[in-house]
């Protein structure tokens, strides 16, 4: 029997249960059980990881319910910048892109910059041209633009607040990771950032070792959150490192970060993980994560409150 | 006795020892010793260890013959954009910036943004709005361009290769880790890039966690090489957590990474580390590393090849 899954995210953040109808908890949970449904089939037929979580990863992002891609927030600029990593834990191979503006799925991006380019990580307007002269889609600014999205600018603009996308019960990323059939894993996150950021911040999403990370040796990881607090504690490779040095399981590995190291420093948020026997975690420290999973035990999970 | 010490690094690569004249030599030992000296001061007067490293830096910022601040290289674009990092290891804070253009010292504005801003990592022109905004002193762009450094831009161009500034004896970056009198450890990394990058390029140097870490309970790094393969390897958590959680020493595990685990896939370079204790490492693998180091036990070296 090989094992083989996938477990994907939607953002964690405060989710207000009493904003929460039962209608849109639905359509959550839809967009949720299609994208992990159409990177199970991937793995299923014998697509590799990458494939998986690319492809997964590719829906939450077209989906405007999710904070990345076509939902992408807005700067303080009132322009789109999108961050988007992936990592291939076969070969650590990885890919990502910062900032970059009109590119239809950033995780497509990240992918190219992995497979075609010498570089792992490139950003701004200049990674669009790349993205241009790969071929990849390219949409016009209407494309991501979005009434509710906008008010939810204006206000963060009128308080002077960058937030994590957590009024109107939108939070800040979307990722995937798996376990294909041949043992071979991979992590992807995709993000809009946060709303009204400014100075052309980078959060941990496209950060290879923090809010992305696969290695075959350990585990596949992705991040959602208060990407600063993220980034100072290196939490993915930090998972990763607990597992291989410290003899810690993926599930003691990722509780302890999420529950008790990022809590200790003030950081907010959680992860999903996989690991080569294809045991899937799901820990976070807020209110809510939108998540869910589908594995070879036909085990399949959706949810969004803990 | 209370040790405290700081390292430095001008950054590692292929050193032609037979273009390197006795006189460039002693040029490039002098800078060094210069940056360490008023590093060591700094600690010797009670200076915490991020004042000391932000100094030896601004040195080596400030002087042409390193690819940082002023002796930064040119991207595909014939611009400047420089990386730059600092983290503070008493509380794990850290600020970075990633292909910002025109300010004169990249990790001044790397501390701005850890002190003052909410962000860990800003970038492109916007961070440069932010420096404005902060006061930071910024240079037109001649004050960057130097001759020389155009030509090697235009030998690139033509070849159409991305450099490490390999060519001419100027490599990549510049960096310093300290340990101060109350036992506080701080990393910093500094660098203008590869010669004729392209598409927004971001490398090692601003990632916390990779090109810098600093972290009170294990050590402080600064690396220096071929980015892509030190983000893929998550150099300086890597051997932060081998410390932590594995038992090595900093040597052991420094050593391990640089001349085991990157050039299994083929990474170039090296790192400057410092712990607690006061032990400091400068492992590279390369023909050579810029670097030096002075201690509170009257210790002192500065050397170019191995």
């Amino acid at each position: 029997m090989i094992n083989f899954g996938i477990a994907i995210h939607g953002g964690a953040g405060i989710v207000s249960k009493t904003k929460m109808t039962k209608w849109k908890a639905e359509a959550y949970s839809q967009a949720l059980k299609r994208a992990y449904s159409v990177g199970f089939l991937t793995l299923k037929k014998g697509g590799s990881a990458v494939q998986a979580v690319k492809e997964a990863i590719i829906i939450l992002e077209d989906c405007p319910l999710f904070n990345a891609g076509k939902g992408s927030v807005y700067t303080n600029h009132g322009d789109i910048e999108m961050d988007a990593a992936i990592m291939d834990g076969k070969n650590m191979m990885a890919g990502a892109v910062a900032s970059v503006p009109f590119v239809k799925n950033p995780i497509v991006l990240a992918e190219t910059v992995m497979k075609k380019s010498k570089h792992v990580l490139i950003s701004g307007t200049k990674a669009l041209e790349y993205a241009k002269e790969q071929g990849l889609v390219i949409k016009e600014k209407e494309y991501f633009e979005e009434e509710e999205r906008y008010k939810q600018y204006k206000r963060a603009i009128s308080r002077d607040k960058v937030t994590l996308d957590h009024d109107d019960d939108k939070f800040g990323t979307v990722g995937a990771v798996a376990l294909d059939k041949k043992g071979n894993l991979s992590a992807g996150t995709s993000t809009g950032g946060m709303v009204n950021k400014k100075y052309g911040r980078i959060g941990d999403s496209p950060l290879i070792g923090i809010g992305t990370y696969a290695n075959n040796q350990t585990c596949a990881i992705s991040c959602t959150g208060h990407g600063e607090y993220f980034i100072r504690s290196v939490v993915a490779h930090e998972v990763s490192a607990r597992i291989l040095y410290k003899g810690q399981t993926l599930t003691q590995a990722s509780k302890e970060v999420i529950m008790e190291e990022l809590p200790g420093i003030g950081g907010r948020g959680g992860l999903i993980g996989i690991d080569k026997q294809g045991n899937i975690v799901m820990p976070f420290n807020t209110k809510g994560m939108y998540r869910g999973f589908k594995n070879s035990k036909e085990q399949e999970f959706v949810g969004i409150f803990s």
